[in-house]
């Protein structure tokens, strides 16, 4: 199963909560089990925080402060990139990639998936936990995946 | 299945090696599967490193300079937080809040959760590996959900 | 299932998607679940990012910028340490120990563990993410292990 999400520039904190409840519901008779969300991009992340609108523009703040857009970084120098052989235009082509060094570094820090257990068919999430997907390099059509894996009920 | 503990002050290390352990251990005739380990708070987090006493300082001291406390953030500003519409007692209530926006970052740089494969009965960790609760806004009572998953010994 | 691999001094990202994707398919039969990949180490960190040349580059010098190997941490006075009980040689063998307390801070920064999912009997990665481990205080012989949960084709 998975989310299709369109995220907005630059860092965006969207909170999937609602969707991998319902995805994770979908998948009736799981009492016992896990749900794994993985974000299937290099440059966003998956993380479990409060979703406070103040805390948001914390966490983008930080997170900027961490690995600044406009270091110099070595992978933002897109003419001394090596394109796969089979990329299609060459490096004229690769020219066109976003300069988003800084992205995959804070997706590297963040993490790219969270495990949450299933208990009495329910998300064993805390109080003031979202799930969200941390958008490091947007505006992007994103996809994430969720995966539910259990024992059913009537059977642990 | 859950544990509760007693945090001091502060960032405070808690090794919960034993009673992931023992907790993995009762379930018993799960050979090969995992062990899910997710702490359900916002200002905690959960780690796998080396329980040595001086690393432990270490590690404080790291996550006080990476995140300082006193920074300027927003979400510390109690008195522009919207309070949830049913928080009882409007923002007055609110303005008993903790400061404590440097710990729902540092949360999201350790992550909440770490899942631990079973091999033949046990937990795979290495040798020097230890499961800790980072607790990053103490002292309080906080607690940690343990999920077990797996095949049936002689199912496998 | 674990690999053993052998890495390179200081900081060296290893691509193992190829060997977690042949561990992976040998569980013939496993349809839909997870992989888990646990580092057995304190010193090393499982990720999943894209393995372009030049961003490996990046990562190791934003790992050295964000743990710097000289600062004064406490782990690093080998001579204030205290053995385990059972330490053959007491502190002089504990004073052969490398001073690598920055490679403990940056395992906890990045994770010892990812899981991703298996839908269709394939792991479940986008077209740009690989799993790597991060040694951080090489050259050493490093082991990772790989497990499999899941449901049975047509049992599913």
């Amino acid at each position: 199963m998975q989310l299709e999400l369109e995220t907005k520039p630059g860092i965006h904190i969207v909170d999937i909560t609602p969707q991998a409840r319902g995805l994770q519901a979908a998948r009736l008779g799981v009492a016992e089990g896990f749900v794994n969300i993985l974000s299937r991009h290099t440059t966003t992340a998956i993380a479990i925080n409060e979703c406070e609108a103040r805390l948001l523009d914390d966490i983008r703040q930080f997170l900027r402060k961490l690995a600044p857009p406009n270091e110099p970084y070595l992978h933002n120098d897109l003419q001394y990139r090596e394109a796969p052989p089979d990329w299609p235009g060459g490096w004229e082509a690769a020219a066109q990639e976003p300069e988003n060094a800084h992205s995959h570094l804070l997706s590297m820090v963040l993490g790219n998936s969270e495990t949450v257990p299933i208990t009495g068919g329910r998300l064993a999430l805390g109080t003031w936990q979202s799930v969200m997907l941390v958008e490091l390099d947007g505006a992007r059509t994103r996809t994430v995946g969720v995966q539910v894996v259990g024992t059913q009920e009537g059977n642990s």
